[in-house]
């Protein structure tokens, strides 16, 4: 009988025991011997979640995580916790690893047949004064999480002013400005961009800004952010930047990530622009027959620009996980691309975006038209039928559908699916109008949203190319 | 100076109004006279929101109207409301029209350069004992819904038992229901078939008959109705079906609808199976240089069986209408066909499908696997995650999806429009598996329930292709 491979995994989140549980289903420990190394004490959790966790919305921490170190274990997979890989050799197919009990030192060899990187993103933190005094907090993993929460605690149970400021008006950042808000906060969010939300274009962000102004959130745009204030007991006070000063009990970062891989750029292994890790359909890591990459490590597939992009998100993740499990497991899997998808909410407003930004489009080298439309998520008539905006980009001549971008309400966000799958069918704006979507006065007006803006957008491609 | 050619439409609603208001936008009246001949009173409503009217959601019937006989007037439309066309003469290119004021008699005739048949469909009143009895409604035009708000007041002013039965347990049979129980009726809902909502298949209707069931609306299956019976005041008393009675004091019908075109035959036009018009893809009656025809009346081509079908519904009327007025106005424009996508509600429960039934599927010749998943409408730790169940089936061999239905709870019903589009583009189950769709925990969990089926049913090919 033959010996057991042995298939190490770096990082014990949503990529890398996807990747094991799903290797783990298709062959026995006898076949396979699977090890996944975490630096932290963690696993198979939701970051996405964290922000609810700290409005309240989440009660348990515990909800966040799909499956507990435990439950790995006990499904065969040999979990190692609070372990760190200090360097890769992928030449001898083996890494270094530093066990929490382990002391200093540069750790032990451990040989591998198959390697998974799952080494996720780190936020961005700028090297600012007094960006590490207490009171400034990340939230990226369970344990910025629990520290906020704890900060949280103190301030409330102190009262004082409770004001909050949130460094970067991102993702992270509203979805933090919303919890902290229902959390009885007075929230000033920072930007440096022209309106908050750059995944948008800066006229759809616009109304992200107004919504957050209705819910009494200052957003501050073009503001660059030199140093966070701390009083005598070395806590944070306040928020400096070039123009003003913004009081705060608590500064939220939500700068957005980079690829973590500093151990794959000093072990060679090929980085796109972003710094994130190259591979191929297989999710295996380019010019490297048995090591794979995935999760927010990686750069993916753009199918929209043909380019490589970088996007942090659970749901990419864990269909990389998935693909990689599945090829060392021996069945054949690969990840297509993405198309960008993205949808948040703060508060009541929802935004969704899909495909290219005007810039993305720019920089890939494409000529389009845009188009923005109003229209409402139920019919006119109906209880409840909110107005969204929708604004559309299409490719000169071609009309192919480049990029979607929703504003709106209850019912908005999640019409971006139908952009989505568009742009993975490589539609055109025209193919799209008289698409055959869900109709029903509770649900959509006669015309869909979606629908409209590709009308028009059709119309718009047409006068175009007249020119 | 060329005399203007003449657009004669007949039927004042979704289709053809609209295939008036755009052959108005791109044709000046000098170029295009547009005559529109309404049997009723009424333009451009939308009647599939008749049940919210009288469900009491909407208040104003006037909401319900999305054009009046003056706007469309004033936008240089000739409409003649209460104006018959009793026949049709296609080789002399002329309608013969009994107008309002003109008494009896067969009418004048109206010479035309187009005609645009959109006379809609008549609702299915089998030819019962008692069926013509007052408090008996059927809920298809806006007179309908007034005269069953007419019959609800009294019986609510009587103060009687306030029982109801609705024949009929498809989309406008369990819409009224629901309107009926928000007004404080009992109701109960017969149907011959096995399971209520016949455009699921039975394994899936059930769930819809037990979540009725949990909101007090009684449906009684393989229900076969033989008389309605009145009372000394001559009123509807009961619903008799061939095992038993039900006490009634309102009636309503919604049996479906066929397509309205005895004109059509007598006149020779080609008909489907179903009754409806048969058209090109630019909405013309096929054969017939002039004549288009769209909305209730015409049958359309089914895009994933192949098949002509015959589809009521006022979101397709709409683009048919689109289509033949800007051929008429001298663009050009086709109707790709539909994937038979629907959405419904009854209280809170959320029904959709697209795509083929099992029965459907096997009518039209094809082999194919079923999968059902349970999944979640949001991440299962955020609130208000609701469950859903997903039915989806692809192809024998090639994996193409076929169909999915959806029932759960809020955001359940729009999620099919991820699998209309994959439909139009002839996606397979393993193409969406990786589809990039919009995630974060208030909106998904992290595979979308719709994935979540692509991917079971990706495995269900294989096993099944193994065979």
């Amino acid at each position: 009988m033959a010996t057991a491979q042995r298939m190490v995994v770096i990082g014990g989140n949503a990529a890398g025991m996807s990747a094991a549980s799903q290797a783990r289903r298709l062959k026995r420990p006898g076949e396979l011997e699977i090890i996944a190394l975490e630096r932290g004490g963690y696993t198979s959790y939701s970051a996405c979640g964290i922000p609810y966790w700290v409005g309240g919305d989440v009660t348990a921490a515990d909800d966040l995580i799909a499956w507990t170190p435990e439950e790995h274990r006990e499904r065969g997979i040999d979990l190692r916790l609070h372990t760190e890989v200090t360097e890769l050799d992928p030449d001898g197919c083996r890494v270094r690893v530093l066990g929490g009990g382990d002391g200093g030192g540069p750790g032990k060899w451990l040989g591998y047949d198959h390697l998974v990187l799952a080494t996720g993103a780190r936020p961005l933190r700028p090297g600012l004064p007094g960006i590490e005094a207490p009171g400034v907090h990340g939230v990226q993993t369970m344990d910025d999480g629990r520290s906020l929460l704890e900060t949280l605690e103190e301030t409330e149970s102190a009262r004082t002013r409770r004001r909050a400021v949130v460094v970067g008006a991102g993702y992270i950042g509203v979805e933090m400005a919303e919890a902290l808000v229902r959390r009885g906060y007075r929230v000033t969010v920072l930007d440096r961009a022209e309106e908050p939300m750059t995944t948008l274009d800066p006229d759809m962000g616009r109304l992200v800004r107004e919504a957050m102004a209705g819910m009494g959130i200052e957003t501050v745009t073009e503001a660059a952010v030199t140093a966070v204030r701390t009083g005598e007991d070395g806590r944070v006070r306040a928020v400096a930047t070039e123009d003003a000063e913004y009081e705060a009990d608590l500064v939220v970062l939500g700068l957005g990530v980079r690829p973590e891989t500093g151990l794959a750029r000093e072990a060679g292994l090929p980085l796109g622009e972003s710094g994130g890790l190259l591979t191929d359909l297989a999710m295996r890591v380019r010019g490297r027959e048995n090591i794979w990459a995935g999760g927010d490590c990686v750069e993916v597939l753009d199918l929209v620009s043909g380019l490589d992009r970088h996007i942090a998100l659970g749901t990419h993740a864990n269909k990389h996980g998935q693909v990689i499990g599945t090829n060392i497991g021996g069945g054949y899997a690969t990840f297509p691309g993405v198309v960008g998808t993205a949808v948040s909410k703060v508060c009541d407003l929802e935004i969704a975006r899909t495909g290219l930004l005007e810039s993305q489009a720019r920089a890939a080298g494409l000529r389009f038209v845009t188009v923005t439309i109003e229209s409402t998520s139920r019919a006119g008539y109906y209880p409840g039928a909110a107005p969204m905006r929708v604004k559309m980009l299409a490719e000169h001549r071609t009309g192919r559908l480049l990029g979607v971008q929703i504003v709106g309400r209850e019912g908005a966000g999640k019409r971006v699916d139908v952009a989505a799958v568009a742009l993975s069918a490589s539609m055109t704006v025209e193919q799209m109008t008289f698409l055959d979507l869900g109709y029903a006065p509770p649900f959509s007006p006669l015309w869909d949203p979606v629908l409209v803006a590709a009308r028009k957008a059709t119309a718009a491609v047409r006068r175009a190319g007249a020119h």
